[in-house]
């Protein structure tokens, strides 16, 4: 931006008080120089990630500094009127918690491809009764506040570029594992959504040969064979098959078994739980592969519910298949790494989008989020 | 932009020549707007497209449109000392016969990875000899003027975007299919480099189950399976089978095999030329769903010599595989096509190269090419 520009946009942002002068800068010779701030009395924010059995709701203020957060579980199939008002219900509880009567706004991280400018889900697989219910609208009504709406994983991504390792990648691609896969790719410091804003739906690339069925409804797709559901299914498949197995008698006393039942079992060496983690490890590494080898970012981060109950196995899995597939030149300088702030970077990525879309609001511009198709 | 900067950086260009004043523009109401274009007279460019067995030399002027162009056979594995002074010969020809002595930059498109900043090739498979070889420094001594390298099919996808489908379209990936496989992406309408400048190398995606020695050392790329080289050697080892094809005939009559070979007879419908030509597609449409659910763009464009030599039955192929395995809200908009501008679209994408590198040195910027990494 040229100077004069730089200066209205802050003259702006300085009259609506989303900036405040912070202490005098150093001297380079002349005038002294202002700082300028984010100004953290302005408002709060409330960042949520919905998952398809969780939900994470938390309060932060102008700084992306969380005053308190929650977690629950839920059933994403119970549909958005119940799950909705019980983000809204916590949303309120936090702020009469904090005092706070100054929500500037909302963001929401739902586990589905997003039109992120009418604010719903298109035909999301695994969020059943959600299609094009208007989730922005529909909060913005309850709360009285800005809301916005975004891919789960997209807001990962920007909780990872605002705190985590996108502080010193601009090309990086976030993978977040839960019951289903997706990515959310940062080109250039930007992230990409795609023409029909699908861009990252990495959990439906083809894996050649296989054949489980997926929720999209077709088969063989990577998040049929490597998601924590999927992960859960074959432990369950195993302990069914034998009955001797820990696993089969894990299932025989719990009716079920869970991706963090095979993680926790893996990490105390269980082989048959082993094996399990090193597969779905093997086929997400062989799936990004081609992720890696068409986009040639410089870090692969791995996030979602999924990474917090697997261990190194599961990571030396994805590493091993990455390095293995990948164009060398590709991988030269690729770290390939857990995300540091899993759980909570679906929450901060929500609110830093909504900081984000309100600085752009009040120096009286575009929506660039909502502006976008 | 701000109005302020538009106006600094239109001043400096008019000082500098770059544009001139055009005729005036309708009034709206307040004054009548003066119309800017590229001064065409500003000077001419040279824009080149490297293959592994052609070279196609073009010069154009400064509205990108071509006066004149050559296009010659080559073998790449001469050497930059050979191929970088047969360039600069028909340069210097083209600038005497078109009475052209303000020759103001050339751009040349080589096939393999490129550090733009450097203006070399790193560790090309196919380019035996250039590693690391001054391509940029060398021809700018050579000719006097600024000189620009870039990835054969990146500058194929900035032809397609200045021309062709990218007049339209934010969002597409360019695929060229030559000796080798290499694909342009356009991500909101910038090229997307990747860390090491090597994204879009999807020739070298494995495909499962494929064991065929790719150029780089490794087995089973996309490549080793689906590029013209690929499709010649599979012709060739037909033909090696059984003698009494007309692939065998051929073989033995010329004592090799080309693409073109295969799909002249794939056109007339010999069903071994057929086979050849829709197992190569097939190969390519598979690799290129993992792409297109990755990234959900809006066209997939086919370009590269192969292409040219390619009829519908690989198209159909390469479409068929797509729909089937990507992501079916990824491909809603998708359209699979042939670029238009084949054979010359690498040609003028390295033309704009150069005209865009102009404008950002004449405007007191950085270059915005060189400037990154």
């Amino acid at each position: 931006m040229s100077r004069s520009s730089i200066g209205q946009y802050t003259d702006e942002l300085l009259q609506a008080r989303l900036l405040e002068e912070g202490p005098e800068g150093e001297s380079t010779g002349g005038r002294r120089s202002r700082l300028l701030r984010l100004n953290s009395r302005w408002g709060h924010v409330v960042g949520v990630a919905v998952g398809a059995t969780f939900l994470n709701v938390g309060l932060f203020d102008f700084y992306s500094e969380e005053l308190e957060s929650t977690a629950c579980e839920i059933d994403i199939a119970a549909g958005p009127r119940v799950i909705l008002a019980q983000i809204a219900e916590i949303a309120e509880c936090l702020c009469r918690t904090h005092r706070t009567n100054n929500l500037a706004g909302i963001g929401i991280g739902v586990p589905g491809p997003v039109n992120v400018q009418k604010g719903w889900v298109e035909s999301p697989p695994t969020m059943p009764g959600w299609n094009r219910y208007p989730i922005a609208a529909c909060l913005q009504d309850r709360l009285g506040c800005e809301a916005y709406v975004d891919n789960d994983v997209n807001l990962m991504a920007l909780g990872e570029q605002a705190m985590g390792i996108g502080r010193t990648a601009e090309d990086f691609v976030f993978v977040g594992v839960g019951t289903g896969i997706g990515a959310g790719i940062m080109a250039g410091g930007v992230l990409h959504r795609g023409h029909n804003g699908c861009a990252g739906e990495i959990g439906h690339i083809p894996i050649w040969g296989e054949k489980a069925p997926c929720l999209c409804g077709r088969v063989g797709c990577l998040e049929a064979v490597a998601s924590g559901a999927a992960i859960a299914k074959a432990a369950e498949k195993r302990g069914r098959q034998d009955n001797g197995t820990i696993l089969g008698h894990l299932l025989q006393q719990q009716g079920q078994l869970t991706a963090e039942d095979v993680g926790r079992l893996a990490a105390g060496g269980d082989e048959d739980a082993c094996a399990i983690v090193q597969e779905a490890g093997r086929h997400l590494g062989q799936a990004l592969t081609s992720v890696v080898t068409s986009l040639n970012p410089l870090a692969v981060v791995l996030g979602g519910e999924v990474l917090l109950h697997m261990g190194d196995l599961y990571l030396a899995a994805v590493r091993e298949h990455i390095y293995k597939g990948a164009l060398p030149l590709a991988t030269r300088d690729l770290s390939i790494v857990r995300s540091s702030m899993i759980p909570k970077v679906g929450m901060v990525g929500a609110c830093t989008l909504v900081i984000d879309q309100l600085l752009e609001v009040h120096r009286g511009g575009r929506l660039s989020v909502h502006g976008q198709s």
